[in-house]
């Protein structure tokens, strides 16, 4: 795996994304009497990783009526639609999209293939790891990156080399893989809502392509509950193999305006819970919130610069500034990290 | 609701398409004890409306190798995906895709909007019911009045007439709701399947939002696993409020190689099992075909022409020719609609 330079200047990207973990892919399982189980139900914190406070009460109460029948708040199963961002939400997204590096290494990878790209920008910025002439290109040079990396090839071997990079790959300073930075407290909550009889997609800015391969093992949540970005492909027989490529066109940006438009796509229905941590995540807000449906948003905002990272109004990844207002005027469940998560990351239970 | 001209002569369209009936959302429920469950389970006949025999056999066979842990032939239930084609397969086609009625009526309720439409095509012939003189116009003509009928409006809105509309308008001849034309055999089937843990999708020419109001009750299928036709979409604030408003631009056309692309764009897996009626769907059966996994293709042969339609080589819609002869050479289970199904529709059983 290659290493990247250590200074990583903030930077807009179109977006893209990943995660791993112990998962927990069940609720406990009770025993046989109805005494036990209720006693179970009662003593069990669905949210081990989540100090007690006003946050996870939210979340509890919502989840609760919900899923109560009779009561005012219920919602039927079939509206019990959970949408939520990965970047910055389920996973760490610093010093800079994850499905960036991806596509910085798989330029090292290919360059033997590609002679040229040693004089050639924003290649050579790219080989030389040289990420301050790379961003000073803008995000004409990170699209050209991205477009080599990842279009060109047929999409099972596309999610053969995600899987091969993900399994290995280190993040540049936690020295983990990029599937260990993944919050456990979000991994819970995930949980805590399939059990409930929620059915939770990703919504993200993301390639939807780079996070099927392992969002099921990692998040539990299967293939075809994964939005986002998309570039186009096209459909042929190769040596008469039903091949599918991938072109180097864009088909959906995932984010911004873009998450009603995926959400509507692949969903039909507006969530009834809606997870973020930035701007580019309102406008799902919004489409959450303008469902008839009683509905709730949850903001994560990254406050903890000792165990993750932490940034908001100025920060050009996940930036948190108008968002952040609102949430705090609509009283929108607001995750403050410091504070609400007693850990992290899952390895963090394991020390 | 308008009455159109009886004689349809046949024609291509970009394809679109619905359903209803007494579809059985649960498989029957067991008493208490084992023995009693197991008999049970003996004795009920999962496809009653099918008759015994070659094809009927061919389905129980895979479906039981497939759910029998430590069988050579054993899926796991994530992959345990079947995607069926709608027009022709799950309900009925002819004369024309049901969805072109919609937008023939549609046409009409909005004519008094467009007074210009009178002497202007093609609208003139729709609003005249002269349905020789619109498909002379071909594709062009036909693809201004989808346009013209189905963009131009708000996703919410657009659900609320085709809700309207599929639960009152009429087939033409068959004189019963459209939702009263799907097949009780093939009702049976996604309920068998479901019931085994496969996760059933919809991938249709037709349009996706055309789709969605109905197919929830109807098959049982959820909005999330109808893959349909698109249009392009624009997310935006309308005094304020979000809005997802359809633009008249084409995004997808899921038929043919489009059926592969759909699959791939909004499941990320290839089918255990394919099922389809048409040329059209071919591709859908090779990229099954294609699966690492045992896979299994089911072809709906039109054959009856008392209780529904007789059509295949020379039909224009619903054209069966190559893949029939594929189908045959392939040994894939190939449905004899007037042999091996018992009925046709729903209300059949009723009589």
């Amino acid at each position: 795996m290659k290493k990247h330079s250590q200074t990583f200047p903030c930077f807009l990207l179109l977006s893209f994304v990943i995660l791993f973990s112990s998962c927990q892919k069940q609720v406990d399982e009770t025993s046989s009497t109805e005494i036990i189980l209720e006693e179970n139900q009662e003593s069990t914190d669905p949210l081990p990783s989540w100090n007690d406070g006003k946050t996870k009460e939210s979340i509890i109460n919502f989840v609760t009526k919900a899923t109560t029948e009779g009561h005012p708040d219920f919602i039927k199963k079939e509206d019990r639609i959970v949408t939520t961002d990965n970047d910055g939400t389920l996973w760490s997204e610093q010093p800079a999209y994850f499905q960036l590096f991806f596509a910085l290494d798989r330029i090292h990878a290919l360059a033997s293939e590609h002679p040229e790209w040693k004089n050639k920008q924003p290649y050579k910025s790219v080989l030389e790891n040289d990420m301050k002439t790379l961003m000073a290109q803008g995000e004409k040079g990170i699209l050209e990156i991205v477009m080599a990396s990842h279009a060109g090839i047929s999409t099972d071997e596309f999610a053969s080399i995600v899987k091969d990079w993900i399994a290995t790959a280190q993040h540049p300073t936690k020295k983990k893989k990029y599937t260990e930075l993944v919050f456990q407290p979000m991994l819970e909550l995930i949980n805590y809502l399939q059990a409930n009889e929620f059915k939770t997609f990703i919504v993200s800015g993301g390639g939807i392509e780079f996070m099927r391969p392992w969002t099921e093992e990692v998040y539990n949540i299967p293939k075809d509950q994964v939005v986002g970005s998309s570039i186009k492909t096209k459909y042929e027989y190769k040596d008469g193999q039903p091949t599918i490529t991938r072109l180097a066109e864009i088909d959906l940006i995932d984010d911004k305006e873009g998450k009603p438009v995926g959400i509507n796509r692949y969903i039909g229905r507006k969530p009834v819970i809606a997870i973020g941590n930035s701007d580019g995540d309102l406008q799902m807000m919004h489409w959450a919130e303008s469902n008839s449906i009683k509905n709730l948003q949850i903001y994560i905002h990254h406050t903890d610069s000792t165990r993750e990272w932490a940034y908001d109004r100025e920060s050009h990844i996940g930036t948190f500034d108008k968002a952040l207002d609102e949430a705090s005027q609509k009283g929108w469940a607001l995750v403050d990290m410091a504070k609400d998560w007693k850990v992290i990351y899952p390895y963090e239970l394991k020390d």
